[in-house]
């Protein structure tokens, strides 16, 4: 399917989402976590998609909505328990997103040991750009991604620096969920997130290979 | 679509399954935790999903397996922001559920401020009895619920005793969470949750509306 002319294929049937929290070492730090030890897995649903052409809205008692820019991952072929070295086999191709976090509600959530489902799921929390075939990215673990808030750079890092590689997220996600074609794989955010507010434009770029703009908005 | 004449048309193409948890007073108690003031939300992907005939595998390095015997809300008609008075109309039906839960990785999940993600959402860990038009349940306020270990009852409760009910569930959860159709609530568990092992059999029912019976192994 397409909006604009785009191509976003997975967002009309994909059934998961699986985002790594804390997977670049100084995004660790800058939130006062340890660099984990196994990848850190959150889910959100697919009715968190969102993308260029529509906004993004802050939830309903949200004080301190983030952004984090990622590279996505998108399945092309289901599987489980597959192995490292086979893991690039079931990737369709890739997508800048933005995995929008209610940074309040997180907090929340860690401090009382509650699920991240509200802080990482609501409505518009996944936006997505449109879609890179994988022949795009011939290597996706050395690609500069960035954000700016307004005219603000507030990201700038690169996949090189996560600290699980893709095959290997693949690899251990897959022993646990099974994937199916069209789920998606948010690998993490480099430093540098901080607060969006009402009003605010993000722009978003992936190397010189696509970038987006989404405005944002309070909810009511 | 059905399997052994059995309707699980939902599981086809539902994406998104949200458990509600601690929503039953005596079973919050028995973990130890407080009766929230606003509901627990988690999510499952629809990987989650078994049927009779099938099993419940024990994922890898599950140590504490356990039971939770649930309502299941279908929902028919998409939605958001969905005041509580018109809430009933959003449903199709009902299943009888079983929120498998990894007992351990939870209590790790607790403690450390991490998602429930993996403890809640491994393969099998979302079990559906077929589906049961809303017809068949005028009063979901009030239908029993029991579960079997083997031969040992271990959970018998009744929908009565929901800390939120179900109209105030989808209100609140379609603030955060838009529902689309094919999506499914689990509405929380009563007391008496405990250990599956290697080899048990499942046994649960929903009033004398339907049961089911399952089986748990090692994932490996
Ligand atoms: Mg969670
Ligand atoms: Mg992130
Ligand atoms: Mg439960």
């Amino acid at each position: 399917s397409s909006a604009g002319g785009k191509n976003y294929w997975f967002r009309e049937f994909g059934r998961k989402i699986v985002g790594v929290g804390r997977n670049y070492r100084e995004h660790a730090a800058e939130l006062g976590n340890a660099v984990p030890t196994k990848p850190v897995l959150f889910l959100k649903p697919p009715s968190a998609y969102v993308v260029q052409g529509q906004s993004i809205k802050i939830p309903m008692g949200c004080t301190s909505l983030h952004h984090e820019v990622e590279l996505g991952v998108v399945i092309q072929k289901g599987g489980a328990d597959i192995p490292e070295n086979q893991a690039m086999d079931y990737i369709g191709g890739y997508v800048l997103a933005l995995d929008m976090t209610a940074r309040d509600f997180q907090q929340e959530a860690k401090t009382k040991g509650l699920p991240w489902a509200l802080a990482k799921g609501f409505d518009t929390s996944c936006a997505i750009s449109e879609f890179l075939n994988r022949d795009t990215i011939p290597d996706p673990s050395n690609v500069r991604l960035w954000l700016k808030v307004n005219e603000d750079v507030k990201q700038d890092g690169n996949t090189k620096d996560m600290v699980f590689n893709i095959p290997h997220l693949i690899s251990y996600i897959s022993q646990f969920f099974s994937f199916e074609p069209g789920d998606l794989i948010l690998t993490g955010t480099p430093s540098g997130v901080g607060p969006v507010k009402e009003g605010d434009t993000i722009s978003a770029g992936l190397a010189d290979l696509v970038s987006m703009k989404i405005f944002s908005h309070t909810k009511r």
